[in-house]
Order: structure tokens, then C-alpha cells, then sequence
């Protein structure tokens, strides 16, 4: 009730007020690595000192039947979903016609097909290693090399998902990655870790383990796997956590990629509202397109940005309201892959979701969630790096000093520009914007990522 | 991802900015009552033209024993709720291992009692009669006078719930205010309907149905019953949309009460916004308790206004999460019971709920949200008020010139002072702080809101 946009404005104002009183000069200075434990640990309370499993084993991903048909049952409930607003798609969340169509298709179509969606994601070798106290999951895909051809030079990669994503979205974009192609001299070894409190990967039991603390595991874990040095990538929390993992540890990370690179300094977070107000400063003309400007900001956190909001204050609510209830899981995942890949799609009737997704891929992604029972811990991300502890770590000061790289895909939620990147990222040595593409550009145009990060890859010449 | 406050701190100097164009003047003037279709239709499409059923009959509001046994077998289901994080208690949302004892509640106290809550619920007279289209349920008390005594004087009282609240918020109020009492020369005739889309009462089919046109609908309601002159009573939306019937119907209404007054005329906004920056310009220094500072305001957007801005933006997407699925129900809706009661009860293992409450009266109102699968259409009313067309048509400016009485209760989430509320109030009779109580007085503290009703009564001397 009572108009939540006055409290936005005035929540702003003070905010605005707050920076202004620091100096430019403090702002621009570079961070300083913050001290943290390398070794904390984060698992449930013990009786005795901790001691690390170091195995490194095969995870066996199957679902026992039971747990299918109890899903099936579940989904056979009939609906009591009140209908749309007359004339509405999905201007007001999931629409629950087209909710209920999906429901039907995971249910009398996907469901039946299970062992084949397994066996699918099986394809991939998952395994499992417990890190300060957790268990985390990770898929390795080694590469190929082709016979009677020079060989080509081997790059360990950490490719690293994000909310409402999981190792899913990679199925595509991995076997490019370790395949040779004429297009690189390159070609990776890749862990696809399930972040932990997502998928397969434990969540913390405790409060505090947010970004940094999530890239101090997933460093952790490359060590573990005898890689010293490697190049990361990622989107959303896993663009945010590569970032913490190049900012943390220059020693170990050779190049950072993103198709969403942010700068969330204190001078960053100035010249980003800046951007937003007079995007004219900051932006080559013909990049417009991807800047446009303060109102549609606003609308965009207005509209699209309840979620995080609910997520980072109550993230055990809105958990527990997602926990063992399928359909709404599914409704409330989903809905990011309409409108995070298109914002137009919300006045398509079916929220465009077939367009550039399939429902196996997206019911793929929603069944992880629903059978390793994360939702809850997933969204705990928000709500321990959204925080003021969390913020006066401040490792979003520090420069990533390794070569980095900013693809840009057009229906992104919100680009930031290379100026406004600069104190960042002082060695951005490939930038670009793409006229395709949303949120989720490994699970949509796998291969229009890959080629971009391939250019990337042999610029930096590692 | 990303970080959300940057956002807000975006946004809200957008719209400060925004505010700042307007003249002062220009904002002081008071606004002119819209032009609102007191006829307009809300039901589903017809196929003929609309004959509205005048018939005011009576409501069962009994329910299928079928429908008790499907509830309890889906609150049998095996929690799988992630458990809190170490030394949490309802800081991160409703506590996973106090949802599950209430659950047990629920199921193993609460419903084998169903007979005697259902009884408890009809111990008031039900109606229902439609209205522009949809079925509108209201509780209609009559008043007792005291055999042998002087009359008491009879005035009709518009009595309204809000979010996440029911008519059950009322059931020890409304026999206070039907009862003679030596306090007071009046008694009331109590009015209190389900809100359209709440319990009982149908939703809109269209879109557009906010806070103004629930209003017609309920001076329509109050018509229908005869009553062309009445008292207007509510808090939370029920303040909101009480306000708004005050200020498009002088002609019907003779006195506004409500224990959350606001102000959100253009000029109220602002005052508001200044307020919270310095509250010595505004407030006595007796009641400083009561206004916190920005401080405090900002962290309670962020901490606790996620639920309105998912339900304002996404409502068909949480509600669907919601529906039919009984346990996240009471989380993401109890867990209001706990915080808007005393914010300070966040620490406490158990949320305080039964400091005030018992779990009976907070199943009690799960339940009809529950039992009339009401949640998706009472969050639509989030998304269509707070929207562009809904401010514009600028209800908030229009002057409430009845009599006025505004009662602060100390842990309501917001509170605005006289001088604030001045322009939208230019007849506030009475103006009252009490070190008690919070959101939801008539559930909480129903004897001392009457006591504070009936000395605004006694002073506006009907």
C-alpha cells in the first residue's frame, strides 16, 4: 500500500547525498583487496574441527521414479490459477492460460520423456568436491583435439551461471568450447560449476556468503582441480562473482569475460547514473540503441526488479513459497526467460518463450531447481550481496587488472558502457555490442557467444 | 543481480527532479474530482448488454468438507523447506522451522476444529449483491440498543480491510461498535465488505481497476444498502481506497476515519519527502518516536516494501506461485503479521506471531484467502493502483472535507503528521498517537481503537 515511488525517490536522494559528501579523489582511487578467509568455512555446524574431503568424484545426477511421479501428481491437480485480465499476456507476470498449458505439456509430454531429458543431462560429466564445508558440483568438459592437426593450446575456463539459471543454459555453448574450430588457435577445458545454493551445489549455512565468499569457493575449486591460472566467464551472479574471483585473485585468473560487465565502484555506480541522465556523454552514437536513458531505467527497475527486491529482504518467504510447488516454480522461473530475453515478448500471449527456447530447455532448467530443491538457497544469493556488510568489502573497487572482455547483447536488461567500465576494467581490450540476444546468450545463440568470445580469446593472445 | 540500490537512488532522483518542474503553487491548488464512470462495468465480457442483479441476499459462506480434506492431505506433504541459516530467526522471511510447527498447527489442530472456526466466521450475518458486475460480499451488523436507556444514535459505518488482511480483522471490533457504551451517544450500523477481489468479493475481469474505482464501487455498495450518508473506516488499502471515496463523494460521506492517514496529493508527496529528511520541521518533539528519519525510512523500503513491488509489477506471477499451494500461503502472508505488528519482532525465534495473535485468528484469515482462491486478484490491486493512469487521475489531490480523525499506532511502517496531511485534511478533527499497537489495529488492539474511534466520533458530533 502507500505509493512505493516516493519511497524510491527519497531512498535515492539520500543515497545521491551520501556519495556526494565523498571526494571525487577517494572515489577513484583504486580499492584495496579486502582480507578474507580463504578457508572459511561454510557448511552446517560441527561437533569437531573441520575436516576437508578432498575427493574429487563422479556425481550421479539420476532421479529416482518415485520422485517423477510424485512431480506428476502434483502437476495433475487441476489448476485453480484465476485467469488474466482480458487482453493481457504477460504485462502482469506469468499469464496463467499459457501457465497452464505448460503445465500440461510437463506433465503429459516432458515428464513421460524423462529418461531421455536425463539421459540428456547426463551427457555432460558432472562430478562433486567438497569446498570450506560444502559440496559443490561442477560439469568438466574436456576438450578435443583433431588427429593429424597441430594441436591446439588448452585454456582451463570457469564458466559460471546465474539466477534463474543453471549449468543447463551451457549445454549448448560447452561443446563449442571444447571442440577445435578453424576460428581459434584456442580451445578450453571447461568447469561449469553449479554456484553454491544452486543446483547440486550446497548452500551456506550460514549468514554472510555472498559474492565474494562465493568466488573465494569457486577459486577454491579450480585449485582443487590443478588449475593455477584460468580464464573466467559468466552472466548475471556469475558475471558478478567472476568478477569478485578476477578482482580477488589476479594471480590465478588470466582473462575475464562477460556478457554483462558492470562496474559497481563507487566511482562506477557515479558515472553509471551519469550515463543514465546524459547517456550522450559516455556513449558512441551508434550504440543508442543500447542506452536508453533514465526514464526507461526507472520503468525497467519499476517493472522488472520486484523479484530482486523481494529476494535480497525475504528470500525465505518467497522460498518457501516456491519449495515443492512445481507449477509456481515454474511460473515464477520462467517468466524471466520472456521478458530477460526480449522485454517486448510481455505482449505476446505465450510471453514469446518458444521463440528462442524450447520448453524441454526450459523445463530442463525449472526440474534442476525443483529436484535439488534450491530455490530457497538460490535466492539467499540476493540477500547476502545486497547487503552493507557485503558492500564495505568494497572489492568492487578493485581493478580487474587481467584482460577482459564485454560482449553486449541488445535486449540485456541494462549495459554499461566502455567509459564507464574504464576504472574497472583498465585492460578491456574487447568490447561489442550485439543488434540479437538477451539475458541468457549462452542458452540462446550459443554460437554467436562463442565467436565473440573466441575474437576475444585471440586478442589477448594468452 | 546487479546492484538494486543504485536503481533506486536513479529513480528516485529522477522523480525528484520531476517534482521539482512544478510550481509550487501549481501544487498547493487542490485537484478537481475525475470524471469517473460511477456505471462502469468490471465482470467478465457479455455477450448481451449488463442488467445488474440489485438482490441483496444472503451469503453461505460454508464450505465442502471435500474441500477440508483435499487442504489437509496437501499440508501432509513432507516439508522440503531449506532450514534457516544459522541463528536466523525471521530477519531473511518467515522461518522455515516455525512455518513447519504452524503447519502442524494447521493441519492437526486447526482443521479437525474446522466446524467451530467455520461457525466462528458465520457468528456474523453474510451478504452479498452485485455491483457494476461483480459479486460483492460484505458483513452487515446491525446494532443492539439497550433496553429501558435513551436511544443511542445509529450511524452507518464503511468499514474496510486491507492487504494481506480480511473482514476476519474485524471480528472483535465490529461487536464493539454494534454494542451501546457508556463512552459514547452513538452506535453503528458496520458495513464491512471483502474489497474487491478479497475473500468473498468477486475481482475485476479488466484492467484498470484501482484504488478509485473500488471506491465507486463501494459508495455504490453502501447505496444499495440505502445508506446515502455514512462514515468511512479503513486501514492499509482500505485507508487508501476509503480516501478515495471521502474525496470523489463529499455528498455520502460524512466523517473519514483511519489508523494510517496519508497525504498523497503532489504537495503531500513533497512535504512527505521533507519530513523524513527533517522531522523537527514537522513534529511535535512529544511524538519524535513516531518518525524515525530517512534513515529509517530507506531501510524500510528496502527490507520490507518487496512484496509491493513484486505485487504491484508481477502480481499474476507471485499470485500463481500462491495459488493452491497453502503453505506458502501462510508464509508470504503471515509473515506480515509478524513485522507490520512490531518490527522489532524479526528477531524473535517464533516472529512474535502469537504476542498479539493467536494462530487461530492467523489461520482464520489464510484460510479465506485460501478457501476463495482469492490471492492473484488481491494483488492486482498493487498493479492497478500504483500505475501512471491511476495517479493521474489525481483523486489523491482532491481534498477530503468531511470530518476527519487520524489515529498513529506506534509500530505502523509509516507515519505522516498533521502539518503533512494539512492539505489533504483541511477538516481533521482529531489527531492521536498511541505508544502501542501497529498495522493492524482492529486485529490487534481492537478495544483501544474503538476508545480512539469513539472520541472522534463524540467530537464530530454527526
Amino acid at each position: 500500500m502507500a505509493k512505493l515511488w516516493v519511497r524510491f525517490l527519497l531512498g535515492g536522494l539520500a543515497l545521491l547525498v551520501a556519495i556526494g559528501y565523498k571526494k571525487y579523489g577517494e572515489l577513484a582511487a583504486p580499492g584495496k583487496r579486502p582480507d578474507l578467509d580463504n578457508n572459511a568455512y561454510w557448511g552446517p555446524k560441527l561437533k569437531g574441527p573441520y575436516r576437508e574431503n578432498k575427493a574429487i568424484l563422479p556425481l550421479d545426477i539420476s532421479v529416482k521414479p518415485e520422485v517423477i511421479e510424485d512431480l506428476r501428481s502434483q502437476l495433475s491437480r487441476p489448476s485453480k490459477a484465476q485467469p488474466p485480465l482480458e487482453g493481457v499476456a504477460f504485462e502482469y507476470g506469468f499469464n496463467a492460460n499459457e501457465l497452464a498449458k505448460m503445465i500440461k505439456y510437463w506433465r503429459d509430454t516432458y515428464l513421460v520423456k524423462w529418461n531421455e531429458r536425463e539421459q540428456y543431462l547426463k551427457k555432460l560429466d558432472h562430478f562433486q568436491t567438497e569446498i570450506q564445508g560444502l559440496k559443490i558440483h561442477f560439469i568438466h568438459a574436456k576438450p578435443s583435439q583433431v588427429k593429424g592437426q597441430k594441436p591446439k593450446k588448452v585454456l582451463p575456463l570457469l564458466l559460471m551461471h546465474g539466477w534463474p539459471g543453471t549449468v543447463r543454459e551451457f549445454y549448448d555453448f560447452i561443446p563449442l568450447l571444447t571442440t577445435p574450430s578453424d576460428k581459434s588457435d584456442y580451445v578450453f577445458e571447461v568447469i561449469a560449476p553449479s554456484l553454491p545454493g544452486y543446483g547440486w551445489s550446497q548452500g551456506s549455512s550460514k549468514t554472510g556468503f555472498g559474492v565474494a565468499q562465493a568466488a573465494v569457493v569457486m577459486r577454491n575449486l579450480m585449485l582443487r582441480l590443478g588449475f593455477e591460472k584460468f580464464v573466467v566467464q559468466g552472466g548475471d551472479w556469475g558475471s558478478i562473482i567472476g568478477s569478485n574471483v578476477a578482482s580477488l585473485f589476479p594471480e590465478n585468473v588470466l582473462g575475464y569475460y562477460s556478457n554483462i560487465c558492470g562496474n559497481h565502484s563507487p566511482l562506477g555506480q557515479i558515472k553509471m547514473s551519469l550515463e543514465w541522465i546524459f547517456p550522450s556523454w559516455f556513449v558512441d552514437s551508434k550504440y543508442t540503441d543500447f542506452y536508453k536513458g533514465l526514464g526507461h531505467h526507472v520503468n525497467t527497475i519499476l517493472e522488472e526488479m520486484g523479484y530482486a527486491h523481494i529476494q535480497a529482504s525475504k528470500p525465505d518467504t518467497i522460498g518457501n513459497a516456491l519449495i515443492d510447488n512445481p507449477a509456481g516454480l515454474a511460473a515464477y522461473i520462467i517468466e524471466k526467460f520472456s521478458t530477460w530475453t526480449n522485454p517486448s515478448y510481455k505482449s505476446l500471449p505465450d510471453g514469446g518463450l518458444t521463440k528462442r527456447f524450447t520448453y524441454d530447455q526450459l523445463l530442463d532448467n525449472v526440474m534442476i531447481y525443483y529436484l535439488t530443491n534450491s530455490i530457497t538457497t538460490s535466492m539467499r544469493m540476493y540477500s547476502e550481496s545486497m547487503v552493507a556488510s557485503q558492500f564495505a568489502l568494497n572489492v568492487d573497487g578493485v581493478p580487474i587488472t587481467a584482460k577482459a572482455g564485454c560482449s553486449r547483447f541488445v535486449h540485456e536488461v541494462l549495459h554499461t558502457s566502455d567509459s564507464v567500465l574504464a576504472n574497472k576494467f583498465p585492460n578491456l581490450i574487447h568490447s561489442t555490442y550485439h543488434s540479437d540476444g538477451g539475458h541468457f546468450p549462452a542458452f540462446e545463440l550459443p554460437q554467436q557467444l562463442y565467436d565473440d568470445f573466441i575474437i576475444y580469446i585471440q586478442k589477448a593472445e594468452f
